[in-house]
């Protein structure tokens, strides 16, 4: 945890704000790197496109997964090399794919999208070197023997189908494939079984391809601990899954490039955010401690309370970005008060579904105190909804390993 | 409905926009003036600050209701005087009260809050006419003895019980009472017996203050039809229901200036959100069509479909402004095709949770192709986490009386 006076020094001039941890997300970079041997990682612009966030990710050498034509730029801007961007994300228009082509590894979604990308590498007079996005012959669970209809990606029967006809096309050639089925899972078995059967489906495709594929993208999977009962995947162990793998697969995936996706694992612990106290008030016997910008600057926390209100006690299921699990943010009280209470914590919105905690044990909060809300470093930013009532979006902070701390 | 060509025209450059109907907005305020008599109304900015629909609505002369200093703000900008404009919101801080208090009334939502009001009046040396919003002795439906525990407002009998230490205060004169409970309701019956409890309490109100108060703002509730058997509200009624009762409660009232909140009924169903086919796939005998920009362009069916996944079946019930019923939303493809298919409607980002609608039978959409959404006016464009996948946010349109399109 980063020190109170850092986090208070920052609220001096700001009633809201996002602050993110170089340390944490060069420990986790390092961390999958020393456990996954010849593998290049991809960050998931989309989980956090604050630029110090991507200036460090980038700069560290990780590749890009981007999901629209701006994210591609973002990443091409801090120097990340064409081969090192994938561009892979469903609907894309040829507009779209005119623009990213010259400086990303594009992934048709659909076979029509093959189509478009091999007519916008004619209208740019390239040879374009494409991956397919592969809806693969099972689920992630693999508890549908087959696989399942999907919303991403060509069905793998089909894509074999079709090879034929893809090869023909005078300005594509097939390169890659991506598969992507899960973002947040912390049981190492269920992602190394993954991991085995996806390298074992990119071998199959290799043999229908007649050739190496230059590169298979594993996707991601990889997640982090945000319940109470939340335990850290073992990423040694999957490192490990896909070593053993590849090599029973080396020949007919010989010198295949090898990538993973990862967006919330290097950077979703890494984020903090933090919020004052406006106001408190007891109605009719119950407190409650109103917060700057909760809606309207971190809004999972209130996702997560919409969830629990839809599925009336029931158990939510995951709804990855949008929830993940009940209690996913810890409530931090910077304050010395000793005295405890049950609250409700709600955000300064004129609207009753801006809470973010009913009726939990918190130390006194007074106004001007400051309240820090954990995990906030992956799909915060980007999935809050920053117009609402014109409060204008809060700062994002980076706090670098040399203490210091910069507005991004 | 907007013809066809209308909306071709504008998608010519544009894969997603917003295209709000002038006419539409004319047309409700004229009704709610026609149907209350002596009535004040504000337009809530938070159901649509877009430029022109607040030069359209301030310029019909309506007052505004503000929820932050930046909406106060807006209304100021378009000539709306400081009578004219109620700044209620829940915790506000000192700058913020010092920021409104020269160009608002503003409206003390918590006893500290009151206390705060007279501190940045006596700052900014004045002195000021306040509103305290109460939680009164009730609930909007009735159906609790003696009211619930509210995150807005003062409890009415805590109000009543520090008047006498108010009225003390030397920079604020209690001016006027606000009461909001709730905003999308379509019983008229329910609304008028709120009306006629409301007016009730602000004569008791009236009572312990010793005068008339200078105004009461009986907040909004005025629904508008959502589902397929939503009903419209009947606003002559209501109208009646005013008048009758402060007729009653004319001499406690006397000169009581009565403002109702108007957002979602003035501007909800003057809004339509047009989205452009972007890719079209069959997966395993499931089809797709991918739409630009939807969780990211105009967020409410999809947080529809979630409240749908997490109810599991069950009935969600309300949480405004989340979520309103389910099938809030038409989805009108602009296609001449006769053929009907089941599809589902997706966005295209890269996340499972970006769905409008799941196995619905529509008129085959090919890419290129229109689809109109409905009810896209009121909490459209500000409930939206634009920042995802960094595809920006989509153009918002007025469409004029005399016809004329302008960007807003």
């Amino acid at each position: 945890m980063i020190p109170d006076n850092v986090i208070r020094q920052q609220c001096e001039n700001r009633n809201s704000f996002y602050l993110y941890e170089e340390r944490v997300m060069l420990e986790r970079i390092a961390q999958l790197r020393h456990h996954f041997k010849d593998i290049d990682f991809l960050f998931s612009v989309k989980a956090n496109p604050a630029p110090a966030v991507l200036d460090r990710v980038f700069g560290s050498g990780l590749g890009a997964d981007a999901a629209s034509p701006a994210e591609v730029m973002l990443a091409r801007e801090r120097g990340v090399k064409k081969e090192n961007i994938l561009y892979s994300a469903p609907g894309k228009d040829v507009k779209e794919i005119e623009a990213a082509l010259p400086y990303s590894t594009v992934v048709a979604d659909s076979i029509d999208e093959v189509s478009r990308i091999n007519d916008a590498a004619g209208r740019l007079g390239m040879k374009a070197k494409i991956g397919l996005r592969i809806n693969p012959g099972f689920t992630f669970s693999g508890n549908r023997r087959g696989g399942a209809p999907e919303k991403f990606g060509i069905d793998i029967e089909q894509a074999v189908a079709k090879l034929p006809d893809f090869e023909k096309l005078e300005n594509i050639e097939i390169d890659g494939i991506h598969v992507h089925l899960r973002s947040q899972e912390l049981d190492t078995a269920v992602i190394a079984r993954y991991y085995e059967r996806l390298l074992k489906s990119a071998a199959d495709f290799a043999e229908a391809l007649g050739r190496p594929p230059g590169f298979i993208d594993l996707g991601s999977g990889m997640g982090i601990p945000f319940g109470p009962g939340d335990t850290e995947v073992d990423t040694k162990r999957l490192g490990e899954t896909v070593t053993s793998f590849r090599k029973i697969f080396s020949e007919k995936l010989a010198g295949t490039r090898i990538m993973i996706e990862s967006g919330r694992f290097i950077c979703g612990e890494a984020g903090l955010y933090c919020t004052k106290v406006m106001d408190r008030k007891v109605s009719r016997g119950k407190t409650f401690v109103f917060l700057h910008s909760t809606l309207n600057g971190f809004a999972r926390p209130s996702y997560e309370m919409a969830a629990r209100y839809f599925c009336a006690g029931g158990d939510p299921g995951g709804y990855e970005p949008l929830f993940t699990t009940e209690n996913a943010f810890e409530f931090i009280a910077l304050t010395d008060s000793r005295e405890v209470e049950t609250v409700t914590l709600v955000g300064n919105l004129c609207t009753n579904t801006d809470v973010i905690a009913e009726d939990i044990s918190m130390p006194k909060l007074r106004c001007g105190d400051i309240l820090v809300v954990t995990n906030a470093g992956c799909y915060g930013a980007t999935l809050t909804p920053f117009a609402f009532s014109s409060f204008g979006r809060p700062a994002e902070l980076f706090l670098r390993t040399d203490g210091t701390v910069t507005e991004t």
